[in-house]
């Protein structure tokens, strides 16, 4: 990040000097229509905000890990399913998500959901369900219709 | 904070379980009209993340400290002095505010300004600065009218 200029402008949900970026590498996950900026991130800073954006119709990965994270909706609605609970969010809405929680959001049909997301710099790697984990989600009817995006 | 509610709602700037507090102890720098709530502190994140408001005609303390502030303004417009520039800050804008920079937010005469700060969560007190630190940042005349609110 440059150091020079200690302003980035906003425009549209993007800011200057800051790339869009896949979410995560083509393959490596499931996750559909949701780009990835870093907004903050300095050797400095035991933290790092990232903005993620999920068009509508689009998911963040189901995974869970060691590391906490701290979100901050920015932009639009949906939902998100934070361990066995399924939870319509808002513009503004905090979500926190405890270490080894299931997670996911989901974008409304017709809005965008775009959110800040605080984690620490040193984290570990996210763990996807087995099929066995992903049963025992699907056997509340409500997480299993999240799930499917129904 | 309470472990039991993922999600804290948003209404109007302010959020649930969240105390709005006193943005210092009354007397102990000089600040106007300001107001601070923590959205997330907790023993395993390396990081807090407040959010200040500063009502219009406020503005911060002027100050500079080791550690680094990532701002994000979250609410209404108002101008920012960093280091020895004074920055007109508008809605979503980014504020990196490396260690060790004087900096001041204020508000504009017509709108709130509120911010979001991401900081490590052990970090250093901050410095005021000495008469003769501010005679230097207010030998160029607009910090100095920035300094002064005019």
């Amino acid at each position: 990040m440059d150091k020079k200029s200690p302003i980035r402008r906003f425009k549209s949900f993007r800011w200057e000097e800051t790339e869009v970026l896949a979410y995560k590498e083509e393959g490596s996950a499931p996750f559909k229509a949701i780009t990835r900026q870093t907004l903050f991130r300095d050797p400095d800073l035991k933290c790092e905000l990232r903005y993620f954006e999920v068009s509508p119709g689009g998911y963040s990965t189901l995974e869970r890990h060691e590391h906490m994270h701290a979100v901050l909706i920015l932009r639009g609605r949906g939902e998100c399913l934070v361990g066995g609970q399924v939870r319509a969010v808002d513009t503004n809405d905090l979500v926190t998500i405890e270490h080894w929680t299931w997670h996911q959001f989901r974008a409304g049909p017709d809005a965008p959901l775009g959110f800040l997301c605080m984690v620490n710099a040193e984290r570990d790697k996210a763990s996807l369900p087995t099929d066995v984990e992903r049963k025992a989600l699907e056997s509340d009817p409500k997480v299993a219709a999240f799930l499917k995006g129904a």
